[in-house]
């Protein structure tokens, strides 16, 4: 072994945020702060200087902020991300000379001892820094050497000058960095734009927008559909896959094996005759009329998201172009999905395994070039887990370099650490379990896990109430109640949410069998036509909930998030506050769809910024209800039938006497 | 981005053991396991096979170990290292298309669907392991594929040859290994001796080790003792500085500033006109006889440890030597310690900021060698948090490579970043916060952060009742029972114990002043003439406590030590098991040093293989009293002033009326 470079004497270690050791980067959006920590040390007892230093990826000058100490050699500093694409960040530290001096003559001062060779010994270090300073600081700095070095002077003046801030600042610009200790590593951040981390979805098949029976609706039916969209305030309309469906063992009504002649098919069994990924089904419209629609969705603050399902159909122009990219059986015939026992006909899988990888990888990102130049810039990507993890990472690293703008979702219902690789990996947004967590100790653990722990550095989670696949048990039986407690759910506990609609506002709960989480009568095979005027709609709910998160910037992030204690366990209490407590939103939710559920509800006043001395005021944003609580327990009741659900805006003062003038 | 490798399709994250990225080793005695964990996972529904793969250092052949998959991604596997020295180990995995063949294949069977077409794909398959195979191997898979080809033999037949165990077996040992993924890192292990990890320490002066007031000992004198100290059962004996001592500002009784003409000054001011760290005080004997001692001492199994203080009274020839190893004040003196606003006018510490480092570095290595090459094999390190951590890594990992036996224990009380980072470094044992733990509370969090954490991999305690530096105030002020309640404290919630003696044993308990944690007389300036036969003393106390970790195998490493709940705060509790649950023994303390407390204590019953309905044994190994015990709850009661300990051994079963043939 050699002796490396021994005189660098600091460490730094137990950096975080840091992802599997740097492998990875965090990520942020444009305004957010990035918190850097780390333990920083040295033997010995002399004084430490550390820097954050950070840059965008291509610059190539290193911003720098002073980290400070906090306790058992943790050091902090923070930084601004401003701009999209990517930054790094990394740490600097070294033992400081002239701070250890500082600190050792001020406690010798304080026991009154002999300070006159300390002093010298300080005109040296500050001549030396001198040295590495510039004019007019190099000249001040020899002045005040001079006058350590002084006879003259009496040493009351010299340790005054010795111990002044003037002298520390100054100190402090030309630090001796010689033999620093750099952290080997450059940490990176990637930085979405604000939609990456607070977004509404509106998943819709836009074929059923039309509410005439018997017909396939278009991209110009979408148009009219947009201010309803709109005024529910969804800022993400989804689709799902808007190409050509294929013939060949197309799925009837209820994924019956033999379609009708009228069956119009799943969206997901993607190509036929008229094109594949990069072509639209002519019923729905043209490329035309798909551009017009972007245009006037952004003209209601919508932006179109389209579902990018990398399978095939049998009569996909790939099939016939690129054989090479399927797998063959021993017949000749190109093997359809399956995972036995069950058999998907309809669907050939895309074989990454081919020795054509790489042609194959190149066709897949021109996908998503393709709508890219369209406009689009959000993907919800199908399935993602059945594809390989590097080809995630190579694509979407391609497709950010030159679209720093454009948000991935995955879908990836699968095990954890598969998910979270993934959005390791890219991924912008990724689903989430929520749809299955139903007690209060079960989202309690889950968002824990993903607000609290490292996982919030990488992975944003999108929680969605229902989607074409899913229809929990929960909404199945709980009727109304359950669909409001759902929403407000998903729209509270993450910034990040959606609903498949129009069956969410209105409601449809109906399985295909019992036990099944499939829709009766699926829009996935069929097109129907919902009646979105239904007096019972949730729209206007849907809509103030919206509103309460566009308007509280609280709701609007993840890592705020705080679980309350109340002594009843069908009632969960969270809340949220901006870091300068002018935001402060407490949710209360009866988790059970059919009882009143009371309890008292305990908060930790501290950290809202409440006293426990003077009365604050809990104001329902659903209701518009108003209370005045006390001290850290209150009571909550809430009947589902009449709302399931407490929004609170805590509002911190009451008026009081004293705010009058003639009470003084 | 380049697309790299994109059809390596598995991933390997999250290894465990792997300290701060792979930067440091972890820690084994030989003939330890490592056990391996980590998240291996791929892309999609294909089966995956892993392998742990380990080699000695320096070994051309890696021995591959198959991993077993646990759950949640999670896999592992274990080694067992044998050999001193450095080992390394790392991963690969890989998409195994034999055994995902294999389970859809048994699925389909299952459901009872066609499958012809899937036989040929595994004939395929086993053509291409043939391939990789050596004879007669490749003969029989070349074979067993053409049966699968056949179409002379009925499906029946093949079906059962392609999902049998004999197929399997040999399939596993050719797999494809073409597209696996390496874990990019190699880990390192550094296998110690069984001492490292099991060891009782003596400390003593050897100029006191004689009875007759006012003689300075000799080694000749300690040789004399050493049957004493064999007779309590410790294994190290260590010494401090046994180096000629200073003359300038020696120090005298109770640390006067002055010393008197018969003081012999501290043992830490290391150096005189009689030489230096590799030169031995005069008063103690000469080389020759430390030699002799080295010897006499193993015939009585115990090792002498030397304490290495890297620093020097003003008379140590370095001083002239080489002036430039230490720091020069403006006037021209050497900076003596200070820790403002205290000073130790009669110590130089070396400087190691010192721009002639490298030689510096190279003489204290010598300083090593000089004393290994007599034969000692384990060096206590005085305050090493203040010397470069850069110098540890270096002088430890070139010792280490020549003596592979060498233990090094870091007695560095400061922060726990320090302690840990020193452990990384390569010290081999550490001393630890236990003397200034006192609170059941206490224990448990310090010791569940010792031994369940990552910290186990690398740090090995060593928990000492006392130091000459050291008297806590529960030794000040709880007598005779605080004394055997720390005693067995440390002998068994820690493999690697010590205490200071004769002090300890004749539970010398005198502060120099109220609230200091020095002794009075401290034996550090001055010659003690310790009466060692006093009737009360612990001496046969001690050898029993020695004796019962000797016998128990349990008691030798600490990965195993686990808290039970007993409800009384004062009395803490605690198991440790061998992994065949052939040796349980059980801890029960009462921490205060005047009051009987008594509780219940719970056991987890299966843990340690207990049945709820039977009762079992529990034997005093202190006491030598038995009790039968029966279910999870169990009294307990201790009286300091006769015991204030249990340590019993838990025997699973008792004799019971089925045990006698006449039952049957």
């Amino acid at each position: 072994m050699d002796k490396g470079e021994g005189h660098r004497r600091a460490v730094i270690e137990g950096v975080r945020p840091e992802i599997d050791g740097g492998r990875f980067p965090i990520k942020r959006v444009v305004g957010e702060k990035v918190t850097v920590e780390a333990d920083i040390f040295a033997d010995g007892h002399d004084a430490l200087s550390a820097l954050l230093r950070y840059r965008r990826e291509n610059a190539s000058h290193w911003t720098e902020v002073p980290m400070e100490f906090l306790v058992n050699d943790r050091w902090r500093a923070s930084f601004i991300v401003t701009e999209l694409g990517r930054y790094r960040y990394t740490l600097t530290a070294w033992v400081d000379h002239f701070k250890s001096w500082r600190r050792d003559l001020a406690k010798k001062v304080q026991a009154s001892q002999q300070a006159s060779a300390d002093l010298l010994v300080g005109a040296g270090l500050i001549t030396d820094a001198a040295s590495r300073a510039f004019a007019p600081d190099a000249q001040t700095l020899k002045e005040w050497a001079d006058v350590l070095q002084s006879k003259k002077v009496p040493e009351e003046e010299k340790i005054q000058l010795a111990l002044s801030d003037e002298l520390l600042e100054l100190m402090d610009r030309y630090p001796d960095r010689q033999f620093a200790t750099d952290y080997p590593m450059e940490l990176e951040v990637v930085v979405d734009r604000e939609k990456a981390g607070f977004s509404a979805w509106y998943e819709m098949f836009p074929r059923s927008c039309v509410a005439e029976e018997g017909r396939h609706a278009t991209f110009k039916d979408c148009q009219a559909r947009l201010p309803y969209i709109a005024g529910m305030g969804f800022d993400v309309l989804y689709f799902p896959p808007i190409h050509p469906i294929g013939h060949t063992n197309r799925k009837g009504k209820n994924n019956a094996l033999k379609a009708g002649p009228r069956d119009p098919g799943t969206p997901w069994a993607i190509g036929s005759e008229e094109g594949g990924h990069k072509a639209i089904n002519p019923q729905l419209g043209t490329l035309d009329d798909f551009r017009e629609l972007l245009r006037k969705a952004k003209e209601h603050n919508i932006e179109i998201a389209l579902d990018i399902a990398f399978q095939c159909s049998p009569d996909h122009p790939y099939v016939k172009e690129h054989p090479e990219w399927f797998r063959h059986r021993p017949d000749g015939s190109i093997q359809y999905a399956e995972n036995p026992p069950k058999k998907y006909e309809d669907i050939y899988p895309l074989n990454f395994d081919s020795e054509r990888w790489p042609e194959l990888w190149d066709e897949l990102k021109s996908v998503f070039l393709f709508w890219l130049e369209q406009g689009v810039r959000i993907f919800r990507v199908d399935n993602p887990h059945t594809k390989p993890f590097a080809f995630w990472e190579w694509v979407i690293t391609e497709l950010r370099d030159e679209y720093p703008d454009v948000i991935f979702l995955s879908e990836a219902f699968t095990r954890p650490k598969v998910m979270y690789r993934l959005a390791k990996l890219g991924f912008t947004q990724s689903y989430t379990y929520f749809a299955w967590r139903n007690t209060k100790w079960e989202f309690t653990q889950y968002f824990t896990e993903l607000t609290r722990t490292e996982v919030r550095e990488f992975f944003r989670p999108s929680l969605w109430t229902n989607t074409p696949d899913i229809l929990t048990e929960y909404l199945q039986v709980g009727g109304r109640p359950a669909f409001m407690a759902r929403l407000v759910l998903a729209a509270t506990l993450g910034a990040n949410y959606g609903i498949y609609g129009p069956a969410f506002e209105l409601m449809e709960n109906r399985p295909r069998q019992p036990g099944s989480e499939e829709y009766l009568n699926s829009e996935k095979y069929e097109i129907k036509h919902w009646d979105i005027d239904r007096p019972d709609s949730l729209r206007h709910f849907i809509s103030r909930v919206n509103k309460i998160r566009r308007e509280n910037p609280a709701l609007q992030r993840n890592d705020n998030l705080c679980f309350h204690n109340v002594d009843n366990d069908e009632l969960i209490c969270y809340s949220k506050h901006t870091d300068d407590l002018n935001n402060i939103i407490l949710v209360v939710v009866n988790l059970h769809h059919t009882y009143t559920h009371s309890g008292w509800v305990e908060l930790p006043l501290g950290d809202l910024g409440l006293s426990a001395q003077e009365p604050y005021q809990v104001h329902d944003l659903l209701s518009d209800a108003r209370y005045v609580w006390h001290g850290p327990r209150n009571y909550v009741e809430l009947n589902p039938h009449s709302s399931p659900a407490h929004i609170f805006r805590i509002h911190r003062r009451l008026r009081t006497e004293r705010d009058f003038d003639y009470y003084m």
